[in-house]
């Protein structure tokens, strides 16, 4: 089965949105099987909609076409679709009631858009948008398939996740491919290769991609097979090899987060943490707190953003921090066992640093962090060097911090 | 002048790789008053590009391709512009020139993949990569271009800023146009235009996109005019006319987010403020702070997530809480009174909800969240309901937060 990629909206041909939408849909398409032969992109205007449709109708068997659903002037898609099919737009009981429903949960009244939304081309089987009001279109032609879903990309995912791919996995048959992504933290790139030696010999026709970013390098394997079993065992297979020279620092798979492995072990030790936060400005308690179930493990975080903040709620000495200024290894220490001693938890943790890009200096550059650790046990505070970019270091420490959890949790280090 | 741009790459169809170069360019073609009609991406495949060459060159006046110029055995374009224009690769001592001068100066080695890069199609005009050893590629035929450009997002930039841009800006001519986004939070897109009414009267031929995102709508300004002092002027008019029906939603221009504007509208005050946050988990804290400068007006967050750390932190009585509920409208006054107090700011503000997927009761739904504010006068707290998903809650009422005191600031309210 091929498939084509429609997305529709003059923000995407003048660039002021990046296209996220082809890319997920690609992968997710790919996964069953699916292979994407064109992506293509027009404007809200219905002869270039019209056009699209017509030439990826005429040379693929599945059509995937997102945007232009919403309630507003600009957004033509549905029209577009009832041309192409020659139907018409007609009242949707059921889209109607599934409107009605979402906005009451919202405490949001009835209005025009939602009336408009509530209307449907004739000849489309409909299905639903969990998280809004445009629903989605199907039309099946000749066991061909073209899908209309809105732009939003959090409404597309789901869609796509609940109804498209169940749809259209058992449709798409044929070799199987699986993926396998297994995650890493603090790390470079060139270590974890050299770590992993030779790596053909590894794969022996399999795939592997190193994707890094600022929270980590991720290792992807791809495999294509004639069956399910054989794909699952080569995967597994690789997986054993990779972990075997690199398992210490892979900290999960495919879409595990390092704060829900962290949340994770931390339950099952019957474990609690709290955060003192400097420099990441509460961003390891956003992405522990992520995480549902969180309120288990996680008692509280501060940020001490000023000297005071850092005295009064942590009992780190003003003397210390004249001493050695804020971003310092045994102010980072403190923190950390001051916010472990008031929220009378397991572990704390804790950071400090220049953030940039003003506050450095020659003795303390932008992107020095030191990251304090305290238990029942030790206290310590490990420094790092982040670079530059503001959210660029703040997302580095982050995860520093918590893969030093990790680590602690796991004894990688003992 | 009208452009298609042409992706090419397996990586792309796969989802492997966000396609930004389409973005960039869709962009900055549309900044010289150059339309971009469509963007498609095709793989590594030759009968697929030449397809797509053929229907781009039959439509348009400017064809712009990526992709495919690299080194590897999978990068065929140039191979497939030969094909399609009737010429052949010749070696080109120019480009071989640029090569060798590029690797001496990196102290990189002549190899196979620099001899291959130093071949180019006959009939082409060359253009230099000032980053990179793939030169660029200009057909021109009857008043058309076509080029083509590594698919390196940063040598297609470098390219595209120093030989595309200034050669088809003074071919392009004519009209100049002016875009101008006003952002808005917390209302939603059907209000906005309930409140702008009779949006064609207000435009007059300018056209006007509502962007909705978790954190609020956008609404963008597309202005086309002879001259940049009538697109200006246009601009201005509208803005004019929308700022009227709706100008105390709008929060910024452009790229300017909630936390800068918050945050300049307190250092002009000289007020400070500190954060208590239960189901924000310290996202409030992190925006605020993602602001380069912001230790001149924030002090400190709390993440509160026990109930002993908001009577601890923040002496919310624990009658209080036992009464109410945690989540509860005097449950978050009282915390943002406590974190006032506590960190002695001007303001104190504070969240506490159901962030869900657990938690919620038919009393207390999963998205319900009381914003709590006070300041040397009052305190009060607001109920929203923000829907289903966690990271959506989050978000929705961190900008719920900030645009609180974005309207305290301003007394917008009163």
């Amino acid at each position: 089965m091929t498939s084509i990629i429609i997305t529709i909206g003059d923000e995407l041909l003048i660039g002021q949105i990046i296209n996220t939408n082809q890319a997920w849909i690609g992968e997710h398409l790919n996964l069953i099987n699916i292979r994407v032969a064109r992506m293509l992109t027009v404007g809200d205007d219905m002869h270039a909609i019209l056009g699209a449709f017509t030439e990826a109708w005429s040379r693929t068997d599945v059509v995937i076409v997102t945007g232009g659903l919403g309630p507003t002037h600009d957004d033509i898609t549905r029209k577009a679709v009832c041309t192409f099919f020659g139907t018409e737009m007609a009242p949707h009981p059921e889209v109607r009631k599934q409107i009605e429903s979402f906005l009451e949960q919202r405490g949001r009244p009835w209005n025009a858009a939602a009336e408009e939304q509530s209307f449907c081309p004739k000849s489309a089987e409909i299905f639903p948008n969990p998280v809004g009001t445009a629903a989605g279109l199907r039309f099946v032609r000749d066991g061909r398939y073209l899908f209309v879903m809105p732009g939003v990309p959090y409404e597309m995912k789901e869609m796509m996740t609940q109804s498209v791919i169940p749809f259209l996995a058992p449709r798409a048959g044929g070799q199987v491919i699986r993926r396998r992504t297994l995650k890493t933290s603090g790390v470079p790139e060139s270590v974890l290769a050299e770590r992993l030696g030779n790596i053909e010999e590894i794969l022996q026709g399999a795939s592997l991609a190193f994707l890094p970013s600022a929270s980590g390098v991720r290792m992807r394997i791809t495999v294509h097979a004639p069956t399910a079993g054989a794909a699952d065992a080569e995967v597994a297979r690789i997986e054993g090899r990779i972990r075997a020279k690199a398992g210490k620092s892979i900290f999960g798979v495919d879409d595990e987060e390092l704060e829900q492995v962290v949340g994770r072990l931390l339950k099952e030790r019957h474990l609690t943490i709290a955060v003192a936060e400097s420099c990441t400005g509460g961003s390891i308690a956003a992405r522990i707190t992520s995480v549902s179930g969180s309120s288990d493990y996680f008692d509280r975080g501060v940020v001490t953003y000023s000297d005071a903040s850092k005295t009064q709620l942590l009992g780190v000495h003003e003397e210390m921090i004249s001493a050695h200024g804020a971003v310092s290894e045994p102010v980072a220490r403190a923190m950390a066992e001051g916010i472990r001693r008031t929220a009378g938890t397991s572990i704390g943790i804790s950071t400090t640093g220049i953030a940039g890009p003003t506050g450095g200096s020659a003795e303390k550059p932008v992107g020095l962090v030191y990251v304090g650790y305290a238990d029942g046990k030790e206290s310590f505070a490990l420094k790092f060097r982040f670079g530059e970019g503001r959210n660029r270091v703040v997302e580095r420490a982050t995860s520093a911090a918590l893969e030093l959890v990790r680590r602690k949790l796991l004894k990688l280090d003992e």
